[in-house]
């Protein structure tokens, strides 16, 4: 939410669906850049400050716009309570700063609802079972209203953001991209995992609990994008398989040469990695037949330094050749889930990248998604030369207009 | 505490105390103008917010000033930890906006204690049976930390403020007013109910807890003034039993002419006032012989409007004759625990004030304080003659040097 008038909008916005009968539980994030002024203000006291405290400070934004909501729903007369994460029954670890949620004990927020009240919940926010608050880190207050939704059992979740739906691409690099009134689970996770403005962690959390999301603007009443398991099924019969392209920047990419080809090593480079917090994304590793191989991985650009100190430090026990980084990379994927069952999508995607003299770096695949890695300086004419070449542009094969 | 330079200022001060080998429970209050600045935010989104909600926004102010004020003990190499007033086991009613503390649960705050941190509490801020956030209203952060102090059976509660200590009048009206190195809890009562800048609530906790209060500046190291139990003892045989003079201004007084004297009236008439959150100071009620009566009170001049309404309003049930009401009035006050064994007080003051042609208007007593209503005009000039004429400037009979 951005600021009192958002907040006064959306209060309507909540009022309305409420007065169509149906019980509402609202979970709100932190107005505009709260969270960032907090972040600033424990730095403006401490030079690196204690994550159980910088937790209970952030998780102060939500509760100001928690309570703002709640007082504008009962201005507008409808009866509302807010709810603070450990007053809704969120329980999480103790991993503050990206805690992941145990279990929601829905005592309380059934209570209210019961009692006909609109139910506003801090979002991003839990508690542990020492009450210290946690936060949820990044995606948290999505996560915090799909795992609600879950355990409440609720018919769907809408999530109201700055985005007005889920695109074929960016349309910010591709203006003729297309708003998919539908997507399915597995087609959104690839494509937020490579740079569509959602996190993944709630998708992955609406999949498994089969929650539909709903995805749209908070600031007017465009149609959205609603997330969905039974996506996949209608796509089968379609002709043109790819849902969206994504496009990841900021890559880098690190690669160990000549390390001795004996089991263990791959978890001998990963693990302190892991350790560390540094996140890899894609990994190759191509045997040979001298007994030594290859890896290369990539990282977000952010990571590289650290990545390489830390791969350096490995030198003497995994006994490799070189190490080479190189940064300003971009990953570029076509995402579709008809895509495993039809045979010709990576080389026509290959394909259309050398006829843009787009060159490839690396390639990656999973059951839905294929991605190459190529030149940062090239991704926004490769996101277009893609968009075009799979002719998303044209037609809405894969999602048929709602009729509901 | 007033912003972020100021945060280290205290962590420093609270350090230095720990190094000394003391356990510390702190208590904080929010920062600077921060619960304004909440209530204008809640006053953008709704014209009369809930205060159940406005509870839980309020209460963000504190958790800010705690969690920068443990991160910043933590860089000073200080274990510490941040506690919510739910956490630090403090257990109010459910009087949202002024709630009062029933009980608290140290089991937390011990544990942290024992593990050798500084135990850092948000103050101003509890929770209900039901775990609703409640605020404590005026002087609430005060009464946090005396409230604390007694439940862990502290030595002493130390409140650092915006003013060094209690002085024998306001250094602003009085520039020869004196900081009392000591002071009873009666004293300070009587004072603070009659303008010196401490809230009689927690002077009352520490009173009925026998918990020494020490109040002096955040700003500087000059010695404040210790609140205790003892105090009185030491003034019985001291000369001039007068500690302080105490001003409040914006004083308006209703007069009620003519009221039937039969028993009841006096409840008929100030019960309404009561269940309009109207409070009234000062009563005077005279009998007289034709079996009338007249009422007089005061009421803050916030209030006049109110009062004189509600008052209209009895005029049939209760049958007065005439309703007369003055504004812009003040009330001076001698207070000294010393007053109650020595005659001659009331007439010195009441001499004092003649002969400087201060009018005066009404006349309370209360065992240790005599208080003259006066226009509010001549307050200041009162309040120095008065100063003067009891000798306030001259010597510190009532507090030696204090000698540990």
């Amino acid at each position: 939410m951005a600021d009192a008038g958002m907040i006064l909008n959306v209060a309507r916005r909540i009022a309305d669906v409420r007065k169509q009968g149906t019980g509402v539980v609202a979970v709100v994030s932190a107005m505009g850049d709260t969270t960032d002024g907090l972040i600033d203000l424990a730095h403006s006291v401490s030079d690196q400050p204690r994550p159980r405290e910088l937790d209970l400070l952030l998780s102060t934004g939500e509760l100001v716009s928690c309570t703002l909501l709640t007082m504008a729903l009962a201005d507008l007369g409808q009866e509302a309570v807010s709810l603070t994460g450990s007053q809704a029954g969120i329980h999480t670890d103790t991993s503050h700063g990206r805690a992941r949620i145990h279990r929601v004990d829905t005592v309380r927020m059934l209570k209210e609802l019961k009692e006909g009240r609109i139910v506003v919940v801090a979002g991003f926010q839990g508690i542990t079972e020492d009450e210290d608050v946690t936060t949820l880190g990044r995606g948290g207050s999505d996560t915090t209203a799909v795992a609600l939704a879950a355990a409440l059992e609720a018919d769907r979740c809408e999530v109201y953001t700055d985005v007005d739906g889920i695109y074929t691409a960016d349309p910010k690099i591709v203006p003729e991209a297309r708003k998919l009134s539908e997507i399915s689970y597995d087609e959104m996770l690839e494509l937020a995992n490579y740079g569509a403005k959602m996190h993944p962690r709630s998708i992955e959390l609406g999949a498994v609990y089969n929650i539909p999301i709903y995805v749209a603007s908070s600031f007017n009443q465009t149609p959205g994008t609603l997330i969905h398991g039974n996506a996949d099924k209608r796509e089968m019969e379609d002709r043109i398989k790819v849902t969206g392209i994504a496009c990841t920047t900021n890559v880098a990419k690190i690669t160990v040469r000549g390390v001795p080809d004996r089991p263990g090593v791959a978890a001998a480079l990963f693990e302190p990695l892991a350790q560390s917090a540094i996140s890899v994304d894609t990994i190759i590793q191509n045997t040979s037949e001298d007994r030594t191989t290859d890896i290369s991985f990539t990282v977000s650009g952010h990571d590289l330094k650290a990545a390489l100190a830390k791969v350096e430090e490995l030198t003497e026990e995994i006994g490799f050749a070189a190490l080479i980084s190189e940064a300003d990379l971009a990953a570029v994927s076509i995402v579709g889930s008809g895509m495993q069952h039809t045979p010709g999508y990576a080389s026509r995607m290959f394909r259309v990248l050398a006829d843009g003299n787009v060159n490839i770096d690396m390639i990656t695949t999973s059951e839905i998604r294929i991605s190459c890695i190529i030149r940062e300086e090239q991704a926004q004419e490769a996101v277009r030369l893609l968009h075009r070449g799979f002719q998303l542009d044209e037609l809405d094969p894969v999602n048929e207009p709602e009729t509901k």
